[in-house]
């Protein structure tokens, strides 16, 4: 056990207090672990992960989203486990070695993802990014009529932890949930009605919300296209946080310059960050966030970011199989 | 009875529709009543209302926000039923006749002004309006952490209509709830824990949100001054939708400008509109809405405004007390 131990190494670049540092030891039992983190970046939105230089022959473990071209770097990488949701950049061919095990921090994001899409889906309602916008230039102007979201449906596309958490917020203030699923038999909690994804267009056409958690493949790209949203209701509201290529970002711009929808909430967009040029910088009825709302925005995000890699270490020093394993690609 | 009946005369002013109006005729027994009301003036904030010249000599009820100055013009007049719930401008002496009976809209807001507080309180939490405020600017930048309201306590000063319907979507997001009236000991739905006004600087220290919705009385006047904003916790918000004058603005810019609280949320100000110079315009921790958050921003509320204005009708057609009444000063 020992010798066959002395072959692992994990790189542990989590921002840990000291405690937390003592808690992994105790996880890894006989495997060595570095600690690189940074404490001082717990509760920023920038964690940086880097594998140091003389730990790349060695690692074999490496906790972190360092560069994914470090990846290739460190020979006997076996495992990553990011502290992202989304590991697109990770999945792609040439990144890690076939046989490696890619982990992400799915389960962290859900509360600080589905909060953030909730709040967006009440401030257009309200019009408060429309009163926002004008307060520095003291305009003292109503902006026209609110939006109550009791009674009101919403479709929720992607009902995993965070379109799941979004779903229970909208029930407990009176609407109604329609989930999108890869597999509607599947239940989710706060999802009144589940369907498939070949039902999409079919219940568009019910929604006054569209709120969008999908990751990136290639099935969800542009889901969201110019015909779709030709068939939303007037006063729809399009939310999405969960990759900005979902969203045909042009289709969406000239609904929202055409009156046709009453507004858009984007936390991700398509490139990152958003070019200053696109349209929907000035659309009014738009309403844009930069990737924040994962991010480490809130205590608990973080606290279930380290309990997610804190399990998976345990896993790793006992040899059994490691939690939330995404597959890697080609 | 036709006799008696025949020396009252309702002016009614509501932008109503033809059925309404059956409604009202019917509501009114023998009592004639005229419709000045435009009823295009539905589903905009902007209702007007006036006595025609010809009518004021004989009118002995208004239903509607006429000028104050009105009232005087109209010597018979002995009810006025108003849309709004604030009353404060037609409770002067000098107004109306003593003896004269004035009702409000009570009861017609409290789902359309205490969501747009839960809408403010949750923008402030997630940064929205910091994010909106920038989005003309084409800024990608992240505004730092966010604030769950799951585990949070809200401080709900005027637990009424608007106050109680407010705590209970604020219950439904995992927040406690401390609730503050004149009588402390009359409950009120979504309220935790109802203290009275003389245990204010008791418990602010404990408020994550200070929610206020009290009319403007002298008891009122700067409720919130600067010395009790210097109690509150440094992640404190604000919020405001009753009457401006219930904060000392100056205190509050000061506090937001030294970062001593998180954010303020204003749909009332002292005076109104807000002076362009003021300096909460430019304050980026404030979030102002022009008065909008009961008006008739929704359908709901423009109902119950008239199903409160019909019932009264029927009631005074009747000879009966008129609900909603509220007293006259000095």
């Amino acid at each position: 056990m020992g010798i066959w131990n002395d072959r692992k190494l994990i790189v542990n670049c989590l921002p840990l207090t000291e405690s937390e540092r003592a808690q992994f030891i105790r996880a890894a039992k006989d495997i060595p672990q570095k600690f690189v983190g940074d404490s001082t970046q717990r509760g920023s939105m920038s964690w940086t992960a880097a594998v140091p230089e003389e730990l790349k022959a060695k690692a074999t473990a490496v906790i972190g989203n360092i560069a994914p071209e470090e990846c290739a770097q460190c020979p006997k990488l076996e495992w990553l486990q990011t502290w992202s949701a989304g590991v697109d950049k990770y999945q792609r061919p040439g990144i890690l070695q076939p046989g490696s095990m890619l982990t992400n921090a799915t389960g962290a994001y859900g509360q600080s993802v589905s909060e953030h899409m909730f709040a967006m889906m009440w401030a257009i309602m309200k019009n408060l990014h429309i009163y926002a916008a004008s307060n520095p230039n003291a305009m003292w102007q109503d902006a026209g009529r609110a939006i109550s979201p009791n009674g009101k449906t919403a479709l929720v596309i992607g009902t995993g932890d965070i379109g799941s958490h979004f779903a229970r917020l909208c029930k407990n203030v009176g609407m109604t949930t329609i989930g999108i699923r890869r597999n509607p038999a599947v239940e989710a909690p706060g999802v009144d009605h589940m369907v498939g994804f070949d039902s999409l267009d079919d219940v568009l056409q019910y929604a006054d919300v569209i709120a969008m958690s999908v990751p990136s493949t290639p099935a969800t790209r542009h889901l969201l296209n110019a015909e779709r949203i030709a068939s939303l209701k007037p006063d729809s509201i399009i939310i999405n946080a969960g990759r900005g290529n979902a969203i045909n970002s042009q289709a969406l711009a000239d609904a929202l310059a055409e009156g046709r929808i009453r507004g858009a909430a984007l936390d991700v967009t398509e490139p990152e960050p958003l070019p200053a040029d696109s349209p929907l910088w000035r659309e009014p009825k738009c309403l844009i966030t930069p990737h924040v709302a994962g991010g480490n925005h809130l205590e608990i995000t973080e606290r279930r970011i380290i309990s997610i890699a804190l399990g998976n270490v345990r896993c790793y020093a006992n040899g059994q199989s490691l939690d939330n394993r995404m597959p890697l690609k080609g």
